[in-house]
């Protein structure tokens, strides 16, 4: 309740600052008898850690992912998950320069004042480090869904600053062969070109992310406040440097009319419920609960503040002075955040479903 | 944490139906000493009630609230704050021929798949009345905030279909002037004409709002997941028909380059911190946490699916069928939005002011 | 969060005040489809409320519960299920004398400095009668235990004052038989005794009280912290001057020895799970988790310090003064507090059972 | 919210079993600035720890606690706390022959019903191991607590058995010189005496702690469900094997008359808040409310089932079966949860104290 967990059935808690001695987190409420093994957490950690293409950082932390406790001969027991990355790479001289400076764009001055103290090497606790330990929590949760609920859950990025993918050349299986974690290959080379310009002027860009994920079942989310969509927006909005979240539709929908945007209904014998929606407008959410249909959730992750182009700022004593990043740092700190997104889809699905079953079962 | 409660400290919980006896809420967590009557809850109830206007719907619901608990001689005592509106205007009647078939774009079909039962009347929980709760739960955030710590929150409506304001004729006072919400004057006439036609053919149309807090102090927001920012996406995607929720530059960030989107800072001795911002791309929340600058949302709300056009849809027993609204609806279900939204925010920031003062004690 | 709530998946909100226009409530998280009226309710209200006998207060408080919300059509329809009780017999004035000094022993002095104002009528959110949104609360959690999972909640009165129950005369039947809800039939002239002697006298007296739960699933409570045992702790301490509460073997614990207190098991193909308990020393839990067995639950209620023996204290400007209280009060309010303590057993097992089932289910 | 976090605002997560790899925890909410090193909470951990005298388990766990994340140059930031015990004397092979077998009076058979599997390794997370992180913990709120409120906490054995203390001989300095944590120098020999006895006949006893908090300002506690005696009953209830808890007179408060029992109020200007109270019944606390009087609880702790007297059971496949306990164990387990005692007392004025603070602002 004071921040650093997420979940109320199906709960991760996180700990850990960039340049600690290592990061942790807490799984609490995966059920008994879930098949699980360190290798299921490090396949999405390595998706997601720095040094993986010459299109991020260059920085390399292997993220080896431990479970300390929870798991017995393999399998869950129902008891808490613990989780630890040691760091390794803290190279904690970058960011001597900061110490007395704060980063605009960055959270380095609103700490400062919150808790009249910071970490300063690498971000502290808001450093986007944080969100391995989520991405390991997250492939839990994307384990029980898929073996005990039929979800799958993935992840896309489908701009770059001002390019964007073709949505016709949307192939799933492409997602995983470039570096971009993007479903359209012919975009690849226009993301490697801008990639490369934005390096070469020492600048940063933004990027939007759609997560999908299907198989839900009908039913859950909890009205009023606890809308699936709701939840889901804390979620990702809760990824660092996200700036926007949408559904379904997302802010189009302001332009559009009933008319238009109503999912219409038919029977289908085919369907697990015996109906067929004729569009999915929704996002397969409709009054903060899932229809059964994919849900489509698009969020915007704004260009990193760390960039070498000096900007304005103040020091520790209030003087005017300028800034220059001159660390390891992504020109795009979008595509890493493909597999924080799907992360965290999928620990809001989990814990609506826990909570769904306590209701529906027996 | 069965969904009907909003917040940590400062939470409120909701109860009731469209068409049942009354709805009801309770807040808890309001400091003692508050000065509070009805009144001070009414004037934001009849912002939103329906009939006010011939630009939303002809329902007249009074809205009267009762506070039950938690004031004693016009002083708020600490204690829990319950709150009661009897619901009047039930024509039930209304409903009787969507009791066995779903409205299209609605809960109807979820709900009964849900929960295995629904009170169909005028959608029952799923209702936007529900919301009425929100805005007198609001009203003593906003009473709170503005009393005690010097935040003032506005709402305002911004866009409607395809007609949107001009951001150079932005006057506040304009927004309680006319029946839209809206700041820009020269809009009125456009909006009017808009609704006149949407109306004229039996559709409904979407709507874009803005939310503005100014006056926040720096330091509110817990990292990492109960970030302010994630905690208030939550809350605006948690009012019915919301699809998308941005903060500061929004959804836009992901076209953006670093170079232009950080917030440059520069000392100012005539700022509470000493410090200026430059630009406020970052929506007054970085890390997390409030900066001290004007905390900015906007949130997309969809066209009701209550339109009087034919829509395809199933019914109770899977049969297909046609669903058309002839009950008194609003075109634009936006406009009413406004004064929710402004206490979605209200109460966002009443619970982490009450949170961020539990660890600095002022 | 704020205090005034209580479970997580089954969760009852109270709000109100002794003298207030009403006391209210909410319950979240019952499940849909259960068959709920008012006067399910109504049995344990009357139970609970004063002016039954001549041996609790004169007070006439009807206590008629209203549902406002949550069933529809004599079935719960899965939302918030709002109560509320319309306070009728509200003679404030017997009041006016203690609204400038303290009653000792009662929260009077605690409220007025945490919050630095209090609502003296009547003890206003201290008084027990809030106590009545639990009974009903409670009601609807015993309907769902025992219509869903086959539990039975029990409570008792075993002693008040000096003058205890002999335990070989248990029987069931006779608490409903008497006004101190005792098992034993011949206790009854010597609890009447007692209330006539205390009562002559000006003066109160305490109770131990005894609640038991049948038929409850092994599996329930959830380690490590919210064990059924700690949970129960909380539940019948939060009660009005409960000062102890006992599990099982309870204090007497700390003078056995392993050998006599550990419960032996045996095979039972007659018990629903294999195993026979051959005695019940741990009161129904183990490790925090229900073995199937009897939960079994002790809590010693203190006696009233409304009493018309003058006491010392102080006035609101901290001069000594004397405090008797001439209003109609309980000689013994650990009787009425029998229906409320099987509330709050009720209402921390079907929050159990929830969190129980979200795992265990399908 | 799963069970294994404690606390709203100051809260402990943990996670671990006791025959896993280590055993771990997050604090939350711990307000920045506070100078906090890992010494601070080894010196609790060693009082707990086995292997300290000959009247505990011979086992020898050094328990040497690292702290992970938020404390920056020896002074916490306000981040979340990382803590980390290895787990060292893993001698699994003493487990072999319960693995398929249920020790009575354990959480074994409990566990299995519950998850379908445990880890049947010294108990697993059901063995008392897990309280160590709790002890770390909790230091870390004594220390807040003493650093920034002037609270102070110090627990004690009182009786064993049949063996108890002479009240009139408590001197708080004997605690820490003797192996029993007893205030009364002249029960050691007694309680020696009765040690060995137990250990002898291959039994084991029980035994009654008492922990005081003084200094707690008059406030803390929330009104109606979250009252601070209703919160110290479940803080202290949750520790294994204890079977009842009393706040002041406890269970004795069931005998008395209001007439005793009211603790009568005069001024007195050499207190903080202006009045003296003549006795402590209410245990320092009223109406949930802590009254600034010191806060007395008492907990029994039940002896441990691990005995090597043989004793009844079932197997996995439900046979008849016989257990006796040949591992290292406590003759009283109650010794060594004198600091574990201390330390859920100070967790939960801790998190009462921070919510105080929310709505004081001191």
């Amino acid at each position: 309740m004071s921040g650093n967990g997420f979940g109320i059935l199906f709960r991760l808690t996180t700990f850990g600052e960039s340049h600690g001695p290592a990061i942790g987190g807490v799984v609490e409420g995966c059920p008994a008898g879930l098949p699980l093994a360190e290798a299921d957490l490090q396949r999405d950690l390595d998706r997601r850690r720095p040094g993986q293409s010459r299109f991020t950082t260059a920085r390399n932390e292997p993220d080896q992912v431990r479970i300390l406790s929870g798991v017995f001969e393999g399998v869950t027991t129902g008891t808490p998950i613990g989780l630890l990355i040691e760091n390794q790479d803290k190279r904690s001289v970058d960011y001597r320069e900061i110490q007395d400076r704060f980063r605009p764009g960055h959270a380095d001055w609103v700490y400062q004042k919150k808790y009249g103290i910071r970490d300063y090497r690498g971000g502290g606790r808001a450093s986007a480090r944080e969100t391995a330990l989520r991405v390991a929590g997250g492939a839990i949760a994307k384990k029980l869904l898929a073996d005990q609920a039929g979800v799958r859950i993935q992840g896309a990025l489908t701009a770059m600053g001002e390019v964007a993918i073709d949505r016709q050349n949307w192939r799933w299986e492409e997602v995983e062969r470039n570096p971009f974690f993007t479903p359209d290959a012919d975009a690849v080379p226009r993301f490697e070109e801008l990639v490369k310009m934005i390096r070469a002027a020492g600048d940063s860009v933004g990027a939007l992310l759609e997560v999908i994920a299907t198989g839900v079942p009908v039913g859950l989310g909890e009205p009023v406040f606890d809308r699936l969509d709701a939840d889901l927006a804390k979620a990702l909005m809760s990824i660092n440097a996200v700036k926007g979240v949408e559904i379904g539709s997302g802010m189009a929908a302001a332009c559009g009319q009933g008319s238009m945007m109503a999912d219409e209904m038919v029977p289908d014998p085919g369907q697990p419920d015996g109906v067929a929606f004729l569009s999915n407008h929704a996002g397969g959410i409709l009054g903060g609960i899932s229809t059964g249909q994919p849900i489509v959730a698009r969020l915007a992750v704004k260009p990193t503040s760390s960039i070498a182009i000096p900007r304005r700022s103040v020091t520790l004593d209030n003087q005017a002075c300028e800034v220059v990043t001159r660390g390891r740092h992504d020109p795009c700190v979008g595509i890493r955040a493909v597999p924080v997104a799907e992360a965290m889809m999928a620990l809001t699905l989990a814990d609506h479903w826990l909570r769904f079953r306590s209701r529906q079962g027996r």
